[in-house]
């Protein structure tokens, strides 16, 4: 079996026309494909949504937002969101909706995993106040900020500067049919990352500031990320200053009632040479496999990121200090492709090391 | 394995929207979603190309041919054609590209299967004769007859009449970014029935005259098909007769040098009760699995056969006699659904009464 598993990411890879770039980490290559101009709506569903196929597109297509001159200033956003009431994502060390150690381990079944999966602690905070806060994100002082809200946020709470960007992507909505299910705004610094995980949607994903760096892996890749089950946790404020958005300490505590999230295993950038070995022993698949496709985007550019692409996102500030970007989220196609995906995802693979075992459920978490 | 697999069957055919039909033979509803007009290219596209969804177009789509009025008369074709030699498939059943009873079961290994690929015995005749031919088909006198040549022949054999149909399709061409790679005419009764196969295109098909009936399986059923290689034989002409248009006997001789071709083992409709019988019991999959999605196209409709479905055809004569039919082959985009169908035909398995191992080569052969 894990041959033939082996034999389709290499043939997937083949036909999708995305070359395997060199392990070497500071190759700067990307392998995905690159347009100067927006494709026509034929020409993306026909090259692109179809086979499955990412794209990235250069600043030409987003030129003539007003956001693309306005939102990277020092100033804008916080003058026109002054007196707007945003959510803020608060975590220790930048890492929401990822695996954190458990933090129980004396009252987790000894069979279980030492993970839990953490949720952020979500704070309402004024614009000005999200903008100081993610601009002060210290991991060391244990407080990293993220204004996100994957929940249509930029004509929601965001509606303010909602017409900066267009409101949807044109050439993809006639291609899809559809107008977008939700946009979505983001703004980070680099101490923010997004772990592994894949959406059920077409994503339209545009930087506005900064740059966004994405580890991609196509579907048929899934046994690579040994999804399993973790139990969710969320970040609590605590202490006399749990009411002082600056001086906040945050604490994991478990989720009651219990809940289980299928999550990836795999950590891409271990943060110490031990940890690195230790994923490198239990996820053989990820991390003796064919390297992942890298692709940066930079302010102004646009990538089209296919459903079910597995996605791993981190981020460099602008000039601003920020790092902004907007989402749209098209309704996928469930079709003959997502029915090979869950066949896929159904086979256990054993390699030398480790077993594969998530039969149930889906990362229905959305994050990017 | 088998449970994974029957699970992909059925979700397949869910997501497609093909629901099954009832297993009984004589339902005449057909699952193939149907449009009374051609759609625009996009829709084409997204809802039928990318999904890998056939769909049914009513008469309309071809009413301004001349062919449509020009081709079921019963001297038209005859008259445009008094001077052309064309190529004639020739069998004693009707059956080219099928499986046969070996001719020499003694020397064959004791192994290997009692049955072989035969094709036809191609004969070049004038127009008018090879109409005769056909009109004259008795399996009984052991003599069926069959025009056709998948070689792009409407734009070779009979360009004279090309004219008479539309050049390409063109909505599809457009969706598709291309012309057809191939525009073939089908001229038969119903004594010529084509064995189940898939193509490596993307196929229009247009009935002229007559009706086609199709037994149609998505690419996710392959396992039903047991696809095994057999040794390919063809039929010959024999005895004094055999310069004798009318009066040829055929002989099935093995080809030589030896060659093998991999074709599904599975004959829907066995002549006998006994056949039957051994039909069900070997090939389990297929007699026990969802009905095939059954789909018959009248004189004036086009059915569009995404790439990489299995297709089993059959036909009945229009007014003058004769099935007349012409496709369209487009290229087909070799993408992340191909990969996932090599996946999947690289697996075995296991049922209760047969082992389904067809692990190399594909069915090249085109056909319908």
């Amino acid at each position: 079996m894990e041959r033939a598993v082996r034999e389709l990411w290499a043939e997937s890879r083949d036909l999708l026309g995305l070359a395997s770039p060199s392990p070497d980490e500071t190759a700067t290559a990307s392998a995905v494909p690159r347009a100067d101009l927006p494709p026509t709506p034929l020409a993306f569903l026909r090259d692109h949504v179809s086979p499955g196929r990412p794209l990235l597109i250069s600043a030409a297509a987003t030129r003539h937002w007003p956001a693309a001159s306005l939102w990277p200033t020092a100033s804008y956003l916080t003058d026109a969101l002054r007196s707007t009431t945003v959510s803020l994502h608060l975590t220790p060390d930048g890492r929401a909706d990822a695996l954190a150690p458990h933090p129980q381990p004396e009252q987790r079944p000894s069979s279980s995993s030492s993970k839990c999966f953490a949720s952020a602690h979500v704070r309402r905070v004024d614009f000005p106040t999200a903008v100081g806060l993610i601009r002060g994100s210290d991991p060391d002082a244990g407080l990293v900020a993220y204004a996100q809200q994957q929940d249509d946020c930029l004509r929601g709470e965001y509606a303010a500067v909602a017409g900066d960007v267009d409101a949807h992507v044109p050439w993809a909505s006639e291609a899809l049919g559809c107008l977008p299910e939700a946009v979505n705004l983001w703004i980070g610094n680099a101490h923010s990352v997004t772990s592994f995980h894949k959406d059920h949607y077409d994503n339209i994903y545009v930087v506005v500031s900064g740059e966004k760096h994405f580890l991609l892996l196509p579907p048929t890749e899934h046994h690579r990320l040994y999804v399993r089950d973790y139990p969710a946790a969320r970040y609590v404020a605590t202490g006399k200053d749990a009411e002082a958005d600056h001086q906040l300490s945050l604490r994991l505590e478990m989720e009651e009632p219990h809940r289980m999230v299928p999550w990836s295993s795999v950590d891409p950038y271990p943060a110490s040479p031990e940890e690195m070995a230790a994923q490198a022993s239990s996820f053989p698949l990820y991390f003796d496999g064919p390297a992942p496709i890298r692709c940066t985007v930079r302010a102004g550019e646009m990538l089209y990121l296919p459903s079910m692409w597995f996605h791993h996102v981190s981020q460099s500030p602008g000039p601003n200090g920020l790092t902004i970007a907007v989402n749209y989220w098209y309704d996928m196609q469930f079709d003959i492709k997502y029915a090979y995906f869950n066949f896929l995802r159904s086979l256990e693979i054993d390699d030398s090391s480790s077993k594969v075992g998530d039969l149930e459920g889906d990362l229905e978490e959305k994050n990017d």
